[in-house]
């Protein structure tokens, strides 16, 4: 059943606003109402000095007018009074500043003091409202990762991070070698001789600032767990959540997924934009809309890393306040983005916020009502969503899997930032590109880790998994899908040497590719490649290979003219270049013709994609756009003929 | 009486040319010399031990000479036997570094071991000079805000925040409420607890940023007037005054003015290029001119922060050394300026410096005389000017109330500081905007603060003044003057919230609106508006109103098309888009013609003002311009056919 | 005789491949190995524990396979343990945060503690191999200045500095004169309250800038000595050196290199394209090939700070890691770079590196061989340089003396830096516009410093040497030397004062023009000059003089129109602008005429050049080109029509 949910702020509203909110919400077609993440100092203003009332009736209020609560732990923010008893809790920036109080995020995940405490006060929480019928769902903490807090360079975290390399290496010799340690006179006797990778006066080892990324992203994982475990202890049967930031890429979020019930994300398409790599012309035309394929690759990221289960924890419902400018959605946007997630396999989409703040950080935000009360804009669109889920079956199918598998590592991610060679080389680019020439030809994708499941491919994608490995490639070679892989594939081991076979190591026993040379290349230089008798710009990265494999593309270029662009086998293809623009549009159209997979022909601003026997249709676009749909099509929502940022949704 | 004078630093120079030094000021027709604003270590050598016969020497020869000498107090650069003394006097930078002794304005305001330091010297330089008969006026210490340093986040700055805080607040709960603390888990349960707002992991609360700009002002003010009673003291009946930087808003020179006898202003019309926001051909076209008028801006500015009286304490001669780049100024500048800045208002122009220095920091900075003791360009301009204004009755009146009020508020601008919302949103260029628009259609304006009467303008302009100001609001519905609001005006309460009726707020009782979206918008993206059935591009900031007004102007947009851009009714009128360009000029034409503003039709680079009955042209453009007299008019000053940088004078 | 050598870690490598190794890099024809480096926490794993035993072996099968030595003293990278002991060793940076163990160059060269471990284990090595037979050459360090690696901000800093002031002006009186301390009441009373020039709040004096400049580079040659005394000791009879950084002048090279027996550099010309100034075509270009001029330019200063003895001790083989990106060099490139080296009076060219590592920070790094032990591309370059050399005589004369010679004078690089005056000054740019137009003309240069005897030159060029210097000017009278002073010569006196008599001061001498007014112009200014008739543009820095000299060019401007571009007499010319492309062009096409000094009208992308009797050129370009040498000249290597990154050689 689609649902749809709102985060709401009761302490910041006098108590006599509280009753008449919750009937809206219900009027609204709301099922949902998340609470409580920022309420730590309320709650407990002095240490062990607790005052639930509020939060009591507020619960009380949301639950006997009908909705369900989402309870959130409050360890996003820890109070003043915590933080004057045990400054050590703060993190340290990598320029050695301790980062302070006076907004939220001020904690090291390495602190064992602090994570005590969140546990303390997680607990305290989960006794409170455990068994308490209205309490639904469970949050742990907020957005781990904003604003750049995965990584603190605090004591805490330097004795932690000794400890977390004796679990690894055991010996002090096994570091040595795997960190390469002979190359500057950088050897250790101890594993208490060890420094956090900052300020130095080169860059350290890259296993170095590797393990550095895996001990960090594991450090979020135990302090999540610590208060999953006392959630659950407390509120059985409650599932449990986290909300993750779709762009951050500090810890493994399939890992954390693990310890979840479902993945829950944050979606703020407008501020994506920011990330992008665009012309201004481009910008300007997708200003108000965002880039078109950001949500839904997050949607089915977070699918992912929820095993089947995901929600939209928020939802911008208009501008917002904290990218570099802020400019409003196209109205129709709000409904878009929710029949968006719902059809890329979301559950509850949860807008942030109910009503706009007066006061703080986030006034600026818009919320589903304005901050003197009024419907915004957001409102409306709400309104008519719950109206039309309605006219769907009550039971929504789960997608089925795709044909194609994209596959995102973290620890790649983390290899690559180890490791850069171009200072404009960026794995998070290379795959929204992937993910939006797949889209743009109707392609339904999975995003994948090297850990999944890979047998029901048809096709698998590897952009850039730049750490080899074993189980990996027998899993390949094992499935009957097609397998592509990009430059920097396979081209380090795990300790982040270069394979003893040269790249792409341990997957030349897909394809017979030994690479010679690799270049990162300047914005400012396009190479030539031929394939199929065209011509197609490429830049970036470019490798020369020893293959005895079927060339299928070639460089024209006045540096080593005529080697591979492209080389393929009947299992798998290799490519030298960093594919994007057309020639990746052209790759995409081969790859998905060697594997069967059907494509279609969509306008520019058109994505379509099917969630069980359901088929959806978006026009991101500012003009009407035709879908075609097979005879007998039964309309659900919508017409074929779907107007600027409207959508339709029908059954076969 | 017009007069003329000279920044002069005896102990630069070797006692035997003091002398002849003061004969050619004399000579050069200079009245005015200013002394001793870096000298303490000179007079004092050691804590307590003295030494003032070299300064009672040169004022001696000075004054014999025949000038008046300003005397200034020292405290810009305290001496390095009391940094030792006293490290803690040493100001902290946003990053937590101290910033050490070597150059100057090394001290935090809110040390209450300088103060009291700073106040002792003025004493002693006030005992000893106060009644010197050649000393005829004060200045207190120099620059205040020079190299961003307003703001500090010492351990003492910690302390006076805290207190100031109390004061402000008295109960904590009042801050808490204030600051929105209830948003993150921000609480505090005590003033002690509270941090200086930098070195967080996220943005603070804008209201805690906006309090700290009004302490850091604050200290300022409290730290000047300390000074002030001490001089005058000991000093009574002699004038007292500051040199304010121009482009500094980091106090509330309003405010601190109200504490002087007159207000003065360094002006560097060269430097100010750095600031503006222009393309390359038009910096080039204004390399050597500098941004037209930003010098009459400024000297309109102080004019009134010196409650109608002002001077240019040190005005740009040639090259400086402190740019980025360090062009010569046009030759006729120098003289141009000057003249511009009596027609202004500006009572006395002193001349920074006499002689350029040989050696430290500064020694590429021009002086009317060159390191060799030969005349500079500047020397032979000033010579020029000197002769003129003996052609000018001896009398000149002050400027008149002008028709048009421009108004500029500090905490105003704090407050966009505070929270900006868009990145390159300027209140400073929206300003200089309005200035421009107004100066080119041969408008005197005057430059004014919320506190200041409006009951005999024509018409008042608020450009973006977002702090609601109910008093202000009845100031402005008891005059006669026609209003105009930018958008943002009354957006946030002096706490920093969003107003109860949603922006303008208080201003909603002059006209009928209520802003129910804002966007701030990327350079990249312009909107369309329609007015008059104009075009007009318009672009970096945008609202949405709901209003009853007539609609003087609409967007032409793919969003929200067709919503206003303007509307007014017979008092006043409200703009939702940020007017520049074009765009202002239409709007400032129209404006005047409601308000009955008589305008002129000036060349682009020629502009017109009057100070009593006289009337001033200039032309600062490279051809000669032709300007409009009335027949009967008296020239007294140059001729109707305006040179290249020259000007003309006559009275009606 | 011309020899190849190569750069070999056998630590990093398992001990059974060196033996084949050493038999490959003969084979290859190399007859110099450079070993040790980096090897100090290998050879001494703590305190005063040796273990030889490695390379003791590395050194003896090396030496037996007929391989020359170069021993390297470790103290590039001191080992963990020794920071452990002595914290203190590290670097501080501008902020004042301490640079971490973990990389290389973690040292501060003022700490003593420092210094007498690096005497303490250069001592060892040579004691250790002073005698051996094998070891034919020592190597000081590594890359000084690497990583910005010269200026530390320590305590031992300060103190160090206070004692170098303090034997410098002996009275703190004299310091306050040079440093111009009255200035912004900076006055000192004692040597012990001097700071380091960091972290102030406006910039410091310029002469406390030059003075610490002056300070650290004497520090490094003071900590380059001593190593060299104790090598030499242990080691009489084995040549020492040190491998500069090309772009590096932190410190004076020709002073450092007056304790060495030979000079030797790293020569990297793909990174050098990132600290060109360029447009994005002409970067395109280049991007393959290099700066044309910035190996030759280099290997002409080495040969100087050699005193005519120069190696390149480190030759890129093929893409590095360490540029913001890494491109291939075109094949062909290393053995044209070879050959180039040779043709500049290079003696040794060794590459770097034997093989490419597989771990740590430099993996992306090529090598000779591939990290498989496959041949990469420059191993087969190098085969056939090997081979070329046996066709040239066995005895290959040294360089002649120049008839051009182009000063560069690193107190005045500093100088520079202490008081630019405009952003975007730079010698660095300045000198090698020089260098390129008269390379383009096919005219040998020789670098040299104001020590350097000049008396065999017919032409001297001063780009743009700010300090005056009495002594040069003497010299500059004494010789035959036509001379050429650009815009800023003089200007600055020792002490970093204006000359009593302007600029530019003693080499008013020479020619009689004092400089009156100086711009610094920004990048979107570009003014006209006229010289024979024909206009070019210039830009960047200006001046205006008083001259009785011919005027040889004239701006035309808005500004001072037809005031002199270039003055001259028939010793001396005097250039106000900052004269590059091609105003430069046709100013060195008029020196080169009025010195009488031969010139070659080239093909854009060719060189030529001679060694003694032999006469090489160089194809940089895409193209075949028609070299023209005299009838009868006897073609040693290559044809006359050379090939794209080919080389002629021939003989008279």
């Amino acid at each position: 059943m689609l649902e749809l949910g709102v985060c709401y702020y009761p302490e910041q509203w006098p108590e006599h606003m509280w009753e008449r909110d919750a009937q809206r919400m219900v009027e609204l077609g709301l099922t949902w109402v998340r609470v409580g993440e920022f309420a730590w100092s309320l709650i407990e203003e002095e240490e062990g000095k607790f005052n639930w009332t509020w939060l009591d009736r507020a619960v009380d209020i949301l639950g006997k007018a009908g909705l369900k609560v989402v309870m959130c732990t409050p360890s996003a923010a820890p109070p003043k009074w915590l933080i004057d008893k045990h400054p050590e809790i703060l993190p340290v920036d990598a320029e050695g500043h301790v980062r302070k109080f006076g907004a939220r995020r001020h904690y090291c995940f390495s602190s064992d003091i602090y994570r005590e405490h969140a546990v303390r006060i997680a607990g305290e929480y989960a006794k409170r409202y455990g068994a308490n019928p209205f309490v639904n769902a469970w949050q742990i903490d907020n957005e781990y990762g904003d604003h750049d807090t995965i990584h603190s360079y605090s004591e805490s975290a330097k004795k932690a991070f000794q400890s977390w390399l004796t679990s690894r290496y055991h010996d002090i010799e096994a570091l040595n070698q795997a960190w390469g340690t002979v190359f500057w006179s950088m050897k250790y006797n101890r594993f208490d001789q060890i420094e956090l990778p900052n300020s130095l006066v080169e860059e350290p080892s890259p296993t170095h600032l590797l393990d550095y990324q895996r001990f960090a992203s594991d450090e979020v994982i135990k302090f999540n767990r610590a208060q999953v475990d006392i959630v659950r202890k407390h509120a059985p049967d409650r599932p449990v959540t986290h909300n993750f930031m779709g762009h951050n890429t500090d810890f493994d979020h399939y890992e954390l997924g693990q310890d979840l019930d479902f993945a829950s994300w944050d979606s703020y398409p407008m501020g994506a934009l920011i990330h992008g790599k665009m012309d201004d012309a481009e910008k300007a035309r997708l200003l108000r809309t965002g880039i078109i394929d950001q949500p839904a690759f997050n949607n089915d990221l977070y699918r992912q890393a929820g095993q089947g289960r995901a929600w939209i924890m928020e939802q911008q419902p208009g501008p917002v306040n904290w990218a570099a400018h802020n400019q409003s959605p196209h109205d129709g946007m709000v409904r878009l983005w929710t029949w968006l997630a719902f059809a890329h396999g979301i559950d509850v989409v949860v807008y942030f916020r109910w009503r706009q703040s007066k006061f703080a950080q986030e006034q600026f935000h818009a919320g589903l009502l304005l901050p003197n009360d009024e419907p915004d804009q957001a409102y409306f669109e709400v309104a008519q969503v719950a109206k039309e889920i309605a006219q769907l079956p009550q039971e929504i199918a789960d997608r089925k899997t795709a044909k194609v598998a994209l596959m995102l590592d973290y620890a790649s991610r983390w290899a690559a930032l180890s490791l850069p060679q171009g200072k404009d080389y960026s794995s998070a680019r290379n795959m929204m590109n992937w993910y939006q020439a797949l889209s743009a030809k109707g392609v339904d994708v999975d995003i994948v880790g090297p850990h999944n499941d890979l047998s029901a491919y048809d096709l698998v994608i590897l952009p850039d998994i730049i750490l080899e490995n074993a189980e990996l490639v027998q899993k390949l070679k094992a499935s009957n899908a097609k397998i592509y892989l990009g430059a920097r594939t396979g081209s380090k081991t795990q300790n982040m040497h270069i394979p003893d076979n040269l790249p792409p190591g341990e997957f030349a026993q897909l394809i017979n590719v030994k690479v010679k040379r690799v270049e990162s290349l300047p914005e400012y230089n396009q190479d030539l490649i031929v394939m199929d008798e065209q011509r197609f710009a490429v830049g970036n990265w470019r490798e020369c290979i020893e293959s005895d494999e079927p060339v299928l593309a070639r460089f024209e270029s006045n540096h080593r003219d005529q080697s591979p662009a492209l080389v393929g086998n009947e299992k798998c293809w290799y490519g030298t270049a960093n594919f994007s623009g057309a020639a990746l549009e052209h790759l995409v159209d081969r790859l998905l013709s060697w594997a069967g997979v059907p494509m279609s022909s969509l306008d520019r601003d058109v994505r379509v994609t099917k969630r069980g026997p359901l088929h959806f249709a978006f026009n991101f676009g500012e003009r009407s756009a035709e879908v075609q749909m097979p005879e007998g099509a039964e309309i659900l929502l919508g017409r074929a003929e779907i107007a600027p940022r409207d959508v339709v949704i029908w059954r076969e």
